[in-house]
C-alpha cells in the first residue's frame, strides 16, 4: 500500500529544479511526514536523495546543490504503523535497458500482487513489497519494446486501483492520474517552468498559476526545457471516483482540487450540516484546526435560518461562533506519554478549554470526522468538566464504517467506532447530549458533485474498485486482468 | 537579561514531582524554546536535568525517573540572537553553607550589575553573566545569617526590575513576584499538591484549579507535603506595572492573567479597535494565529455598529469574518532559506491566501502588533497579488516605538518600524490602503485596568523603572541602591 | 566494484544466528568500516538490518532481537572515495518468483557491465550500480528454471573476476569462491553450527574450529540445522590467483589464509627481506602496527647472519629490535586536519618517535608497503629531526606499480609513487639513506606458493583476468562470454 | 575527585592558541575520554567550549574559530562510574571582582571538604561537587586583596593533596604542581610560544622542545606574548611523592616524566622482572599493548643471563620474544556485550592467540599490572585452550592492594584481587603455572628513584598524605589546617 502521500514533478528552464521541488514538498508536508525524497536528472544521470524524516530535516543546502538537473520529481510519505522502514521511502529509482526511471506514487493498487507474480515469473527480482516497484518494473519492461507513451498506456491498462504518479524517464517528467481520478493531481505554470503536484498549494508556494487538474486517465508530459506540456488521454474512464475525504480532511484548505477550493467545500459542508442537523445552542465552536472551516459555514448558515429552517427573527442574534479550545502548537513532537491515570491529561496538553466560552453554556462542537471516537469522548468530557451545560457534537461527514483501500490508512474496521454502532450508541459512548453526522447525499451536494462521481467507500462500504471480499458500488468496465499477459518478447 | 521565559514550581504529595513539572513546562513551551530544565529535591539532595532544546527533546523517561523528589522547579527559556549558550539555561542551582538553592527566573533586573559588583567585592565568583546567578548569590549570602523569609525579603529589597521567580531552597518551593507585578505568576491547586506557574494554562494541563495570581511583592511558600501554601506580603508596591504585551501577544489565549482571560482580553481589544478605527470592507481576516481573537472581537463589534458608530440597519449584514490566509504548520522547524530572488516565497511557504476570500474584495487584515514591519509588508503585497481590491491593516495595540527592558526581547530601537516613522509613513512602507493602531487608553480600557497600572514602555518610551538613558513614567518609591550595602557579617 | 570487504554466513542449531553473525562481523571489521549489515531467515521470511557505519554503531540489542532465524549472512564494506552511499551497503536482498535471495560479496567482476546489459535487455531493472545486484539478478533468473546447485553453477560460469560470496536462498546459506580463489573464504565448525567467513579470525572469535579454506570454484552449502555442510566443485580452475596482498597487508595477522598463518607469512617476508636486502644499522624498528611482524622476522634473521649472509661472529650481538615510534590510538577517528603549515603535525599526532631509540643512531625502518609515499616521507623526515644519523627503509613487498582490479582500492596509477619512478628516484623523494623492496620471487617463496598461483597484478601490471587495456599474466581458459546468452525461457 | 586527567596551557605569539591546544589535548586523549574543553582569552574576555565526549567529537572548525585568543588552557577528563555528568567537565571558569579565572585540574585534594565549608561560611555558593571549584573560589577570594603570585601561594598552602593545574587568570596562563609532585606536569617551548602540559608527548605533537618538568611546589607563569616564562618556587616540599604508576601504566611510552622516558622505564622494569623472577620458557609474549615494553626489556635481559643469573652459554639462544596475542583495534568502541554463556568470547573479540606461537609451548605472558584479575584469568585460559603447555605470568609492578586517593580511580579495595589474597592464591584463581610480581624496591631502582620519593600507596597501603582511616608512609610537614582560617577581609 502506498498510503496518503504527496507527489511533485518539475521541468525547469535553469539547472536547479531541486529548490522548487524542495519548496513544493514543504507545501505538501501535511500529506506525509515519514520520509521525503527528490530525484533529479541532469541530462546524463540521475541524482537522488531520499531519507526518513521531515522535508526540513532530510535536506540541507549541500543536498540541494548535489541534486543537479533541470527536471526532477519528489515525494513525501505518510507514516503508518509497522512500516517505519526506509525500504519504502520514495521516489523509487531503477535503471534498465534504455535508461532510468524514477517514480513517486500516491494511491494504492488492488492488483499489485497479480502483476508482481507475473513479473516474477519472467525473472524479475524485487527489493521491496511496494506497489511502486511493481509499476516501475512493469513500465521498464514495456519500454524495452515500445515508445514512452505506448508503454505508459500499457502499464495503465495493467494496473488497477488508485494512483497519482509523477514519473521521470531519463530527464522527462510526467504526471499520470488513474482513470477514476481517485487521488488529486494538478498542473501549474511557474515563472520558468511547469509543475505537476498533488495539490495546488504547492503551485501557490512557488508563485505559480494553477493551470488545471490532471484529468482521470490522462498522461501529462512536461517539455524538458520547461516551456510547456503535452497531454495524452490514454484511458477513458466511464465515471470518476474522486475521494470525498480529501475535501473533508486530508487536503490543505487553500488547495483547489478538481475545480473546488477546499476551504469553500468545507464551509459548504458546514452549511449543509446546519441545514440537515442544526441544533440551537449558546455557542458553536470548532475542534481546532480540523473543524474550523466547517464551524464557520455552520455558524453562517445558523445566522440566516433557525434550526428548523425558518428565517431568523429580527431580534434573534443567532448562534455565537467562538474559539473554545486552544491548541498547544508544540504537542505532536516528541512527547513522553502520561501514565494510565494521567490519561485525561493527554488531551488537555493538546487542547485546553477557554472557560469563558464554555462555562454554563450549551455548546455545539464541530469536527470533520470521527474515526475511533477517543478524542471526541475526551473533548466532550473535558468541556463538561469545565462547566458546559450541554455538549452537542456535529460532524461534517457521514459515519466512517469501513476501511479505505484507496490509499488512506484510517484504521481497521474493528477500530472504527461507527462500524458496529448506531448513532445513539455512539452518542452514548462519547457522552454527547446529541450527535449528528452529514448524509452522503449532502456531501455530494456540498461538493457540487454527482454522488456517483465520488469514492465514498469508507462511509458506505461499497467501493469503486473490485476489492476482494467487499461489494462494489458500480459497474466498472475494464479489461479482464487474466486475459492480458505480459510477454517477454512482446 | 533573562528574557521571556516560563517558570513553574510544584510541591506534591508523592515522590514524583518531575512528571507534573514536565507537563507544566510543556504547557509553557510557547514562552521559551531555547532550553528546558527541571530541578527536584528528594529531601536529601537536589537532582537536576537542564539542556538546550524543546521540552519534548530535553527529557526522556529515564530523565524523569532520575529526578526524584516530591518538590521541584522548572524553566523554559526564550531563544534570543547571540545567546544560544548552555551557560544560561535554567533552573540555576548552587549549594552553599546551609543547603542548596535552585532558581527559575522570568524577567529582567535593572540593577544586576551593581549587585554583582558588590558581591564580587566580597569574594563571590560567578560562572555566568546572568541575573539569576546574581539573585542566587545574594539570597545565599542572606541565608547565612537569616531565616528564609527575611532573607528573601532582603533580596527583594536589593533587586530592582521585573521578576517572577520560582525558588527551591532545599526541598522548599517558593514563588516570588516583583513589587510591580510585571511578569505573570499564579498559584494552582492540584489533586495532590500545589503549583506556582507563569500561566494558568499550566495548571489546567494538570487538571488543577487556578487559586489566584501571586500578588506583586508577595512570597508564596508551598508546604513540602503539597497540602497548602503560606503567603508573605514582603514588599508593598505603590502601583503595579503589569506588562500589557502579555495580553496582546505573549501569553496563551486560554490563560487567565491578573484576573483576566487572555482570549477575552484580545476580543475586547478587537472590539475597541473597531470602535476606534473601524473600516467597512467586504471581509475581515486575521493573520493566523496571532490575530484570530482580535479579528473575532472586531467582526463582532462590526456586526453591531457601523464604522461611524451607528447601529447597523436591518438589511445591513455587516462585515464578513473569514479565514483568508492558511498557515503551513510545518514551517518554523528546520528550513533552507530561499535565495534573494525567492524572497516572496518565504512568506508564502508560511501563509497562503485563500483566493475566494480575497479576489476582487476589499480586505481588512487584523494583527496583534507590528515590530519590524517585514511580515506586514509581505502580506499586503501577497493579498494584492491575489487580487484584493484594497487591503486595510488594523493592529490591536499601539505602535511599538521603544525597546522592552523588562524581559521581552523585541528588537533594537532602530529595527522598530514605528520608532522613527509616522503612521502615514508606515502605511506607505507597508503598502496598505490604510493602517490604524489602537490607543494606549483603549488598551487599558479593554484590559479593564488603570492606564497607570500597566507597563507600556515599549509603546510610550516611558518606563516604570529607572532605566539608564530612558525617561520614567512614574514616581517609583524605592530604597536608594547606593545606600544599602551588603556586609559579609550582617 | 565491490572493494575490500568482509563476508560471513552462518547456519545455527538455535534461532539466534544474529548474535554470532554480529561477533563475526566484529572480527572482520578491519575489512570494511563504511557499512555493516545482517540478513537472516526464520523459515518464513527474511529479516534485514543494513546501515552505514561501524558494526558496533549499526546494531543495537533490539536490532539483533529482530533479526530472527537460525541462518543468516553478514557483510562489512570498505570505504572508498566517492561511494559513501547507502545504495551499496550489503547484504543485498531481493525477492523473486521462487523465494528470496541475500548476497554478501567480496571481490570485483570484470564483466559485470556485459551481464547487466544482457539482463536489462530481458527487462531487468536495477536499483544500484553494484556487481552484487547483477549477480543476484542473474542467479534469480537461473533459479526460475533450475535447482539451486545448477543455478549457482550457471551463474559462476557467467561471471568473471574475483568473488568470495556468502549467499542466502530462502533459509539456505552458501559460500562460493571464484575459480582462481582470489579473495579468501573459509569454513569453520562452531559448537552449534557452521560458519563461512572471509577470515579464520571470525571463527576463532566464536570459539570455533577452522575446517579448511573454501576451494577455488567450490560451492559450500550449509545444512539449515547447522549439522554440517555439502561441497560442490562447480568449476575447475586451471590455476589459482590468490591475492598476495592479503598476506602482506589486508588480513588480520592471526588469520590463517589458504593454509598459511598470516603472522608467520609476514615474519617470513621479513626474513627474506633481510636475506635479500639487509643493511647493518644500530636499530631495526617497525612502522606500527603494519610493519611489526615484518620487522620481527627481519631482526631474527639479522641475529643469525650478517647483511652479507655470513654467520654472525660470537661477539657480534647483531641488530637491535626496538619500538621507536609510538602510535596515538585515538587518531583515525574524527579529527580536524592541521592547516598547510601544520602539516608535519599530522604524522606526529599519529606517530611520535621515542628519542632514546633514535637519537644519534643508524635506523632501519620496516614497513609492509609504500602506496603514495607520503607517510614514508614524513616518517623519514621525523626520525631525522629527532636525531637519527641514517634512516634506511625496507619494505616487505615489491613496489606497487599498477592498480588492483580485483577488489582492493589502492589508488590510481598516477598516485602510486612507484608507477613512474625508479628505486633511486623514490629514495630521493622520500629522503631515505637507502630504500629496498622485496622481489616478487621472494614473496612467493616466503608464502610457500608458486609464483604463478598468486595474483600480483599490482606489482607486475599483469593480471590473471582479462582487464580491458591491461596485459594478462596467463592463459585463462574460460567460456567465451559472447557465446553464452541468457534466454528468458531457458 | 578530579581523577586521572590531562591538562594543558599555552601562550602563543599569534591569536589562535586554540589550534595548538586542540592538538595538545589530542595527544593527551589517553588521560581522559569523558569530556574535553578549551578556554581561551582574547585580552578582553574569555571564550569557552567544554563538552562531554572525545576531543575529536567535542570540537569542530567553527568551535576552534570561535575560541579567540593567544592564550588558553585545556582539559581532558577520565571517565569514572557514576560521574558521567557534564557538571564536572573542565576547564572550570568563573568571573569575579578583578577578572576571570579558568582552571584545569589533574589530581585529588584531601581537604577539599574543609575548605569548601569555610568558604561556604563566608557566603560562597557552589555549582558543583568538584575540587576544582573549591580551588577556584579560594584563589578568587585571595585575589581580592593580593597580587597573583601571593594569591596562588596562599591557595597552595591551603590545599592538600595531589594537583597539577593549568590556570588562566584573565589572559595569563600558569602551571602549578603540588609540593610533592604527585601528578606529572612539564614545560615546553614551541616555535611561537610556550606550553605547559601533563606529558611531554603533547609538546612533541606540536614539534616543540621539552624544557623541563615543573618542579614540585613551583608556579610557572607564561608571558602573555609567548616569549618566555617565569618561575616561582612557592612551596618547598621536603620530599617528593611521584606516582610510580604513571610510569607503569598511565603515561604514554613516548613521554618523558620527571626526567625519565616512560618507554625506557618500562623496559627497565621488564629487565628487573627477569632478574628478580625470570622463568625459562619457550616463548615470552606481551599482553598487547600494555605489556609490550616490559616484555621487550624482559626478553633482552633473558638473552644475557639465565633465569638463575648465569651468563648464557654460547649455544643457548635464550628465550624467544614473540607476539602471541592479536588485538582487534575496533573493540572498545560501542559494543553489544555477549551473554553469560558467551563470556569467553568477550576476551577473544579483543585478543586472539596466534596459534603457531602458542601451541605445544611453554609461555611467559608479561603484563604491567593486575587489578581485578579477570582479564588475566581469561588470557591464561585462552592460551591453554590454544594448546599452551604452560603459562607463566610475570607482572612489571607489585601487587595492587589498596585504593589510590591521589586521583587514579582503580577500583575499590574489595575488587582488587591482591587485597586479600597471597600470590599462590592469586596464581590459583588465575590458573597460571606460576605468577610473579616485581618488588617495590626494584621498581624504585628501575625508575632510578629513591623509594621514598615515590608514591606507592596502592601497592603498600601507606600514603604520602593524611588520608582519613589510612596510615601514612612519612612525616608530612605542613601547616595545620585548623589553624589557618580564611577571613573575608584579609
Amino acid at each position: 500500500m502506498t498510503e496518503k502521500c504527496g507527489v511533485v514533478g518539475i521541468a525547469f528552464e535553469d539547472r536547479n529544479a531541486a529548490r522548487p521541488l524542495y519548496y513544493g514538498l514543504y507545501a505538501l508536508q501535511h500529506r506525509g511526514q515519514e520520509s521525503a525524497g527528490i530525484v533529479t536528472h541532469d541530462g546524463f544521470q540521475q541524482h537522488s536523495h531520499v531519507e526518513m524524516g521531515l522535508v526540513g530535516d532530510v535536506f540541507d543546502e549541500d543536498d540541494l546543490e548535489s541534486l543537479n538537473g533541470s527536471t526532477g520529481i519528489g515525494h513525501v510519505r505518510y507514516p503508518t504503523a509497522g512500516s517505519v522502514d526506509s525500504c519504502c521511502a520514495q521516489p523509487f529509482s531503477v535503471s534498465f535497458k534504455s535508461g532510468s526511471l524514477g517514480l513517486s506514487h500516491n494511491g494504492n493498487l488492488v492488483n499489485a500482487e497479480e502483476i508482481r507474480d507475473e513479473l516474477a515469473g519472467l525473472g524479475h527480482a524485487f527489493t521491496s513489497d511496494g506497489d511502486t516497484e511493481v509499476i516501475a518494473h512493469d513500465l521498464a519492461r514495456n519500454l524495452l519494446n515500445e515508445d514512452l507513451i505506448r508503454a505508459v498506456k500499457r502499464t495503465m491498462k495493467r494496473i488497477h486501483g488508485s494512483y497519482s504518479l509523477t514519473i521521470m524517464h531519463d530527464e522527462t517528467v510526467m504526471g499520470v492520474r488513474d482513470p477514476q481520478g481517485n487521488r488529486p493531481l494538478c498542473i501549474g505554470e511557474l515563472d520558468n517552468g511547469y509543475i505537476i503536484a498533488s495539490e495546488s498549494a504547492a503551485i501557490d508556494t512557488l508563485d505559480g498559476e494553477l493551470v488545471r487538474d490532471v484529468r482521470p486517465g490522462e498522461l501529462v508530459v512536461l517539455s524538458e526545457d520547461g516551456s510547456g506540456f503535452d497531454s495524452y488521454q490514454l484511458v477513458e474512464g466511464e465515471s470518476t471516483a474522486h475521494c470525498f475525504f480529501e475535501h473533508v480532511y486530508f487536503a490543505r484548505p487553500d488547495s483547489r482540487i478538481d475545480g473546488k477550493l477546499v476551504y469553500e467545500a468545507r464551509r459548504n459542508l458546514g452549511r449543509k450540516l446546519w441545514e440537515e442537523n442544526g441544533v440551537e445552542t449558546d455557542v458553536v465552536m470548532p475542534v481546532p484546526d480540523s473543524g474550523r472551516a466547517f464551524a464557520s459555514g455552520y455558524a453562517d448558515a445558523a445566522d440566516e435560518t433557525t434550526a428548523t429552517g425558518e428565517p431568523r427573527a429580527e431580534d434573534d442574534t443567532g448562534v455565537e461562533f467562538a474559539e473554545g479550545l486552544m491548541k498547544n502548537r508544540y504537542v505532536g513532537r516528541t512527547f513522553i506519554m502520561p501514565t494510565q491515570d494521567e490519561r485525561e491529561r493527554a488531551v488537555r496538553l493538546k487542547l485546553n478549554p477557554i472557560t469563558s466560552t464554555v462555562e454554563g453554556k450549551t455548546v455545539t462542537l464541530i469536527d470533520d470526522s470521527i474515526v475511533r471516537g477517543t478524542t471526541s469522548t475526551q473533548l466532550v468530557s473535558l468541556l463538561k468538566d469545565c462547566g458546559a451545560a450541554e455538549v452537542h457534537l456535529r460532524i461534517g461527514a457521514p459515519p466512517i464504517v469501513a476501511p479505505c483501500y484507496m490509499g488512506i490508512d484510517m484504521a481497521t474496521r474493528e477500530e472504527l467506532i461507527a462500524s458496529d454502532k448506531t448513532i445513539p450508541e455512539i452518542e452514548d459512548v462519547i457522552g454527547a447530549d446529541s450527535l449528528a453526522y452529514l448524509s452522503p447525499e449532502s456531501v455530494a451536494e456540498a461538493l457540487g458533485a454527482l454522488r456517483s462521481d465520488l469514492c465514498m467507500g469508507c462511509v458506505t462500504g461499497e467501493y469503486p474498485y473490485d476489492i476482494e471480499g467487499e461489494p462494489t458500488d458500480r459497474e466498472v468496465t475494464r479489461p479482464a486482468i487474466g486475459g492480458q499477459t505480459i510477454q517477454a518478447d512482446d
